[in-house]
């Protein structure tokens, strides 16, 4: 009846701030992946699916000493950087596009390089406990269908967009798309071979519409892909109000603020992610709220070229859908973990304020704080409701998208003295503490896909 | 001649902005465990030196994919907190000191349960790479004897101090030394057993005299440690305007701040290290500056209870004497990668500033930013400079404290994909995505303390 079954503690988050212990249950997976069913210890059905499986090749007892949480959801990743993950952060957003990154994403145009670096993109981020990922690629189709086709081979729920930019005079001419109408041709293209390559994926591959931001885009192509993207349905990605310096393009462009902007040409909806988004007013907040559209925070990221930390507990209570993003290179870590504590850092930051000249009193803003048990909404429950998928919690009808944290191996355990630790202490030196030599087993839609045994 | 004879590609800090790569070196380390010759290969000795040694046990070849750094000093560290690294961050510092981590110290007058974390952390340490630790143990003088005994053991270079906090007030009945007389007797008995244990040790422990703070010490008993150290010429250690509450208490107190406090009471010299400081004035930095004195900058624990980000940037400019510390627990992560990416993002992030509400020009502080490469500078150079040791750089008359990085094991390896890859791309990729599975050999003072091979 059940494809696996599998007998866990694990933690899922069960509203921002809530995170849930799910002591010694089992978890019974059907064969497309789902879980279609968790029984406590204390069901009275417990035994006997117990007694049904235990000796099966279909049962899995995770030992004592490791847990399982959902697996993490990356909202915001440029797979093609990659190849530059920790260099040149010394310089501000512009010149960092024009002297660095556009030039290394120009060599996707060869295949061969695109495959060597996707396909280590991919693996190293199931390493690190990333189950899904929403990707930009570069320009270039060919290439951009092949990370789609890597995510699927190595089975990890892959959105890939293939990235628009036509703006002649904000692009620099060996990087960028030929014209208008190829950008859009090339797009069209790309959803279809997308949407074939979907056919025979278990865990699903999917096409996103991918303007790179509005100040590399014509007027013509954000609004050609708006329409793509109703015509098919797709997810949509983009950057939004990320630094001081895009903030203002925009606004000398359009006289309104991106989001607006965005929302005209008809790409701000439910399946819409936006990375950043720094400098959304209330009223963009508002309109993000009301399209059902999501924030990527990058905190990450953030810290090097954003000039702010996001306001996101504010955005959180406004009723706006967030989860975070690695924006591998403007953020250097592929680890999701890494940008959870990041994400609790920085708004704690945003909180207190940074200056120490200044008064106590005006030195921050009141109530920006988040938990580690709020990151952890962001990287599971908050990602998935982003992409409007069931992933990222552990409950009836989510895919079985699971990440097993051993605590005890010799080279990594955790500081774990008292053996009446509380699990929720335990969950946190989790969050804390993890580094990729801890997760040892990735599935994704019930698939083993990555194991360190 | 030599005991090991070492050919490395290696990097080393030659001041606070300038990375130096020394490439295909050999380091000649003589039986005390100190660099005696670095013989680059146009010099005429390299050929003679190289034959003379390559085939014998003394000579030990770097892989190609391997790199050679100093290892890294942490300034500041808690060692009984590594129990409760991780949890516990969601309070202030005052709360979270009486609440959690007093409770969790006094635990350590049992010496079995004190070996089992000690002895952990110590390896955890080596594990991240860092060679030297100046630690705060517990007010039990018996077990930071021990802590001292298990770095000399483990071949760690361990500056240990048995904490002191005297007045009865401000700490709890259960934590805290019985009474002044005996606060300054133990901490005598502690300097001499420490220096006993240094006499057969050949990296070298070190007594430190360390009032946890001013707030939890009276007045008799700072004069006093001042006095100890003088006598004994110890290493001097405390915590000095970390946050809002702190300095606000001791101006209180005294009509002024910590520096000039601490340095009424003889503890600010060329030997102490303060930990934290984010509330110096520009006068108490002076103070530093004049008396030698050292900040131990901990970016990872400073979001969370510092109410602020130091200006580590005007403070070195000013000729303060400054290093890294990771503070367990107060800072989660025993690595101080993790707090040198945060050095540099915290620092962008004074520099910037925090509120995206707010201009542009209102925002930051200018001239705050630091580089990864200063950040190295801090772990390294910085913190051997701050100690008065001669250890943190790869120079002659240094010690061979080094960590061996192997940057191509298949289960973390860096995104190199160029083989032109410049070499100092190559250490910003190692300082910014560097895990302990990349950390394959430690040696301290010519040994091999850690190694994953
Ligand atoms: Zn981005
Ligand atoms: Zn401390």
């Amino acid at each position: 009846m059940y494809t696996k079954v599998f007998l866990a503690t694990a933690f899922s988050s069960t509203s921002p701030k809530e995170v849930a212990v799910l002591k010694d249950c089992l978890f019974c997976i059907d064969d497309k992946g789902i879980i279609d069913r968790i029984v406590h210890p204390e069901h009275d059905d417990y035994d006997s699916i117990l007694n049904e499986y235990v000796n099966t090749h279909a049962f899995y007892k995770i030992d004592e000493g490791s847990y399982l949480l959902p697996g993490f959801i990356d909202l915001h990743i440029h797979a093609s950087q990659w190849a530059q993950a920790g260099t040149a952060l010394d310089i501000p957003l512009h010149d960092w596009l024009s002297t660095y990154t556009f030039p290394s994403e120009a060599k996707f145009a060869d295949l061969d390089y695109a495959k060597l670096v996707y396909e280590d993109v991919v693996s190293t981020l199931l390493a690190n406990g990333t189950t899904t990922a929403l990707y930009f690629a570069t320009v270039h189709k060919e290439a951009s269908v092949l990370l789609a086709d890597i995510c699927a081979k190595q089975g990890q729920r892959g959105l890939v967009g293939k990235v628009v930019m036509d703006l002649a005079q904000e692009c620099p001419d060996f990087y960028r798309d030929a014209d208008t109408q190829t950008a859009l041709q090339d797009t069209e293209e790309f959803i279809l071979e997308v949407k074939k390559i979907a056919e025979t994926t278990k865990q699903g591959v999917y096409p996103v519409v991918t303007p790179r931001f509005i100040p590399t885009c014509t007027d013509e192509v954000l609004e050609g892909l708006g329409a793509l993207a109703a015509k098919y349905d797709t997810h949509i990605q983009s950057h939004c109000s990320e630094s001081d310096w895009a903030h203002q393009h925009v606004q000398q462009r359009f006289g309104k603020n991106d989001a607006q902007a965005l929302n005209d040409f008809g790409l701000l909806q439910d399946k819409s992610v936006m990375a950043h988004s720094n400098f959304l007013s209330d009223e963009d907040a508002k309109l993000f709220a009301e399209t059902g559209s999501a924030i990527a925070h990058c905190p990450v990221s953030n810290a090097y070229f954003a000039n702010s930390v996001i306001p996101i507990a504010k955005f959180a209570r406004m009723g706006v859908d967030i989860g975070l993003g690695s924006d591998i290179s403007g953020g250097f870590s592929p680890s999701l973990y890494d940008n959870s504590r990041q994400a609790v850092m920085s708004s704690r930051m945003l909180e207190d304020g940074v200056n120490p000249d200044l008064p106590t009193e005006e030195r921050g803003v009141k109530d920006s704080r988040i938990t580690i048990a709020e990151a952890f909404h962001l990287v599971t429950a908050g990602g998935g409701a982003s992409l409007s998928l069931p992933i990222g919690r552990l409950e009836e009808g989510y895919a079985w998208d699971v990440q097993r944290i051993d605590t005890t191996i010799p080279t990594a355990k955790l500081p774990l003295f008292d053996p009446d630790e509380p699990l929720l202490d335990i969950f946190q030196k989790m969050m804390y503490l993890v580094r990729p030599e801890n997760i040892r087993d990735v599935w994704v839609q019930g698939e083993l896909v990555h194991s360190r045994n």
